[in-house]
């Protein structure tokens, strides 16, 4: 009978580890790591030496010449940036996902991250890129291209983009 | 002793369950369901005669008035939309959520949603909007604004929108 009510004992608890295991399983939660991904196409590789590291381009428009205005969504790989460079015209960013910085000549450079908005004024001498550790996109609007295009003034060094204090 | 063990057993297993309960409770699945939102800030909402139904704006920039451009994120509750409308240098639209609609006059409407760019020639009078059944957002860049701004030219109707076809 000692034994009966112990053999008892020790299915009911093998059971219930079992029954409580198979239950954790299926409530385990699913996969919340999100990739930060831009909304809008990523668009090919750049092959061009105006940028360090791998960007992608999707230009948008632009049909209409009259508008003045070239557009299209720009996705920097990780440690990826672009030249030193101007617009006569101007140009606006949208930042759509991920983190990465705006830096004009001369000030510190500025931490982007999603829903920020970068106004660069005509003819600063500027770069913009991905930080080190995430992708970053942003649709770029260059203004007023009746009065020029980019003006490229040569690569952000290593040394400029590793000394970056945020 | 039979009593004994037999408290030992009805101990283990009110334990057990309560443990195997307390564990599945700890890893129940989080909310998983995401509302469809834009990227960008959602703003005030508009007080305004060319508007019909609920609309927010937040606008972003135009701080340097030379590059002639302004710029913001407008956010259409379903079945809100503007009035006919024209701008005498272009406009831009970037939809970042949901679901709307674009009409140029004379036009069948164009549906979009995420992800989809607008560019709207000169002059051409137009509206845009939400589906009946989804909240819409877009920036809108209004361009060579040392041109003029906006032009209103009157509600789009019930009838006009309810005669949309997709």
């Amino acid at each position: 009978m000692k034994n009966n009510i112990l053999n008892i004992w020790l299915i009911t608890l093998i059971l219930l580890i079992a029954g409580c295991n198979a239950g954790n399983k299926t409530n385990e939660p699913t996969e919340t790591t999100q990739k930060s991904e831009s909304v809008f196409p990523k668009g090919e590789k750049i092959d061009s030496e105006n940028f360090t590291g791998t960007v992608w381009l999707q230009m948008m428009g632009a049909r209409d010449t009259t508008l003045h205005a070239s557009f299209g969504n720009v996705t920097f790989a990780p440690k990826a940036f672009t030249n030193w460079h101007s617009h006569p015209g101007g140009q606006l960013l949208f930042i759509t996902s991920g983190k990465g910085y705006y830096q004009a000549k001369g000030e510190p450079a500025r931490p982007l991250s999603t829903g920020d908005v970068v106004e660069i004024p005509r003819n600063v001498i500027h770069w913009h890129g991905a930080a080190p550790d995430s992708e970053f996109a942003h649709i770029a609007i260059s203004l007023n291209q009746d009065e020029g295009g980019a003006v490229w003034t040569g690569p952000v060094t290593n040394e400029e983009y590793n000394s970056i204090k945020e």
